[in-house]
């Protein structure tokens, strides 16, 4: 890009302006969640069903009698460019991180229908059989992915390796997980049907941008005076601050299942920010009066994209990676349940009767119906 | 390419020549087989257990109780390619039959361990929001994956559909399935404990190429003198010949177990072509002694690629999409079996006693243990 074609620099940087143009994919997505309901009945034919309330949530639920069952696929996104571009600077590599990002990518949607994670599948697919060559690095990869599956308690059961030279990019990796769960006993099943006015939302705390947000994160790079290495706080580098990984939330949502609590609904905080919080399809009012912390690299990214707290919160998970809505009794027990489980949160505000909104009143801010499209 | 450094076009074209390089994936492959198999014992915190002979076959068995889970992610791999070309060169698009055949990859690999596939999870990573753009391709592609869907039985569950601009290369599209199934009853599963001498070696016939191969056959082009569009029959080009789509096994997988007949071993034939006749690990020796037809394509590739046949077998699937292995006395019903399904079949052989190799007698071929390391 010249000089010249350079955007103003004390203009906002908005997620559009990143480069993905959500109008040119919609009309695909449509069209395939159209002919993918169309498929459920032949489950009859084995005697079972879809749960159609997981149809548009983020994981797919069929009822096989003793338990259901739940999947899914998942991306990474473009995170890994990231590492790649820090591996660069520095020498390091962050593909252990980048290992745990793409897990929990999978993971913490499979959960919020109250699955229990058992198998996890790697998808790792490089832009040719080069990318293997540098051994550190795949050996991270294989590391991290371990890891990450530990910590869950999940097998990992096997995956693809492909070299797509002509496919993914020169030197590139695209990588993405499938996960499959069940819900048991079924009655741990959160697809929201008993969600209502009184019902607490406990946020869990989130270690940073996660793994959505990263196009505008890397679009921002060029604004930057040191780029990836330009520091977000005294001895952590932007590079450095984007790559901590994705928080694993199933631990939290094991752990509240053996301490007796259900949760009503959850939404896994990714793309759209705390938009996300109006996943559920109900008319209701969710009134947020306590905010999480801000990680550091957040604050930067609104700071230096010159972002309002609107567009900050309704693109970036701000702290908050999870939400959990339970009934009200159960908000502080939730809360220190999580925190047991080494991740912070907080009853972060309600549930009420009222239009489809979401009310962030520490900052003043109202997200309507129409500002989330996902079905 | 310059013509200088053009290879000798009467030179043998070998599959490792056409760009992918398995000493380089092979080390990260074993390391990450290694890791995987080690995170098997997480399973038993939900009273589960993995089947360990799946560890290393085409698909991962798990023991929930009232039945096993199996589960997949499989790639499509370059095939995707020859359809951008000759959509270019014709202006059709082929993906429809491109989502038939990624939705082979998994479900025929799901099978062998004698599981229904139940739900398939899309993934579709385009290089950029542009490749949604060109709607007629992209409805092509959900017509074709609905269609696979019909025809296997399966719920299309959802799916993924990331802009990778950067990852995955401008204008392409990188198409994975997840696969998810059941093996039900139990006395399904076909990991090959009862495999023995005297059970017959059934072949089901493939439709050309399949998705394995492509590599070599897109090297090829540059020695074709219309390219793509050479014929290989009376108004077939070359182009349209690769793109048959894969056939899709489980209707006759599906159709055995009604017909009472439960396969000893199954092996999805793709990468190394008829070596994976040796895929189960026990000694056996293979004693092929008919052969199906060659489609026009393979034998076209053959000639033109100047492999004798023992790399054309060991390469390329020669007409043979999947091998059934099952006891004698089922061996002529499985071929009725399958012609019911529309697919054709042949009693092409038999499992004996002795090392484990495998012998193409008609062709005077034979393949030891040591060319094919899965494992």
């Amino acid at each position: 890009m010249t000089d010249a074609a350079r955007p103003d620099p004390n203009s906002t940087l908005s997620y559009e302006q990143s480069g993905v143009v959500y109008d040119l994919i919609d009309p695909l997505k449509v069209a395939a969640q159209r002919a993918a309901a169309a498929t459920a009945g032949h489950l009859a034919a084995h005697g079972f069903a879809e749960v159609a309330a997981s149809r548009g949530e983020s994981a797919y639920v069929v009822d096989v009698g003793p338990f259901h069952l739940a999947s899914i696929v998942e991306c990474l996104g473009s995170k890994a460019l990231v590492a790649d571009e820090m591996q660069r600077l520095t020498g390091r590599s962050h593909y252990d991180a980048i290992a745990q990002d793409t897990i929990a990518m999978a993971i913490n949607d499979l959960i919020t229908v109250g699955a229990t994670p058992l198998v996890v599948q790697a998808y790792w697919a490089a832009g040719g059989s080069d990318w293997f060559g540098d051994s550190a690095r795949a050996q991270a990869l294989v590391a991290g992915w371990k890891r990450a599956c530990d910590h869950c308690g999940v097998a990992w059961g096997g995956g693809e390796t492909p070299a797509l030279a002509g496919i993914v990019a020169d030197g590139r990796i695209d990588l993405a997980a499938s996960c499959t769960g069940i819900v048991s006993p079924k009655s741990r099943l959160s697809l929201g049907d008993r969600l209502a006015p009184g019902d607490a939302i406990v946020l869990l705390a989130s270690s940073g941008i996660h793994a959505n947000g990263l196009s505008l994160a890397r679009k921002l790079v060029e604004r930057l005076p040191a780029g990836y290495l330009t520091e977000v706080a005294p001895g952590l580098t932007y590079g450095d601050a984007l790559l901590a990984p994705t928080v694993l939330y199933s631990p939290v949502t094991e752990a509240l299942f053996r301490a007796g609590i259900v949760p009503r609904y959850c939404a896994n905080i990714t793309g759209h920010g705390w938009r996300k919080l109006l996943r559920h399809p109900a008319a209701l009012t969710y009134r947020i009066d306590a905010l999480p912390a801000v990680p550091p690299v957040l604050a930067f990214i609104q700071q230096h994209a010159r972002q309002d707290d609107r567009e900050a919160y309704g693109t970036l998970n701000m702290g908050a990676g999870f939400a959990l809505f339970v009934a009200a009794e159960d908000a502080a027990r939730t809360v220190e349940v999580a925190r047991a489980q080494g991740v912070e949160a907080l009853v972060a505000g309600r549930v009420e009767a009222g239009p489809k909104r979401l009310l962030i009143e520490p900052l003043g801010i109202e997200f309507g119906s129409d500002e989330l499209q996902l079905r």
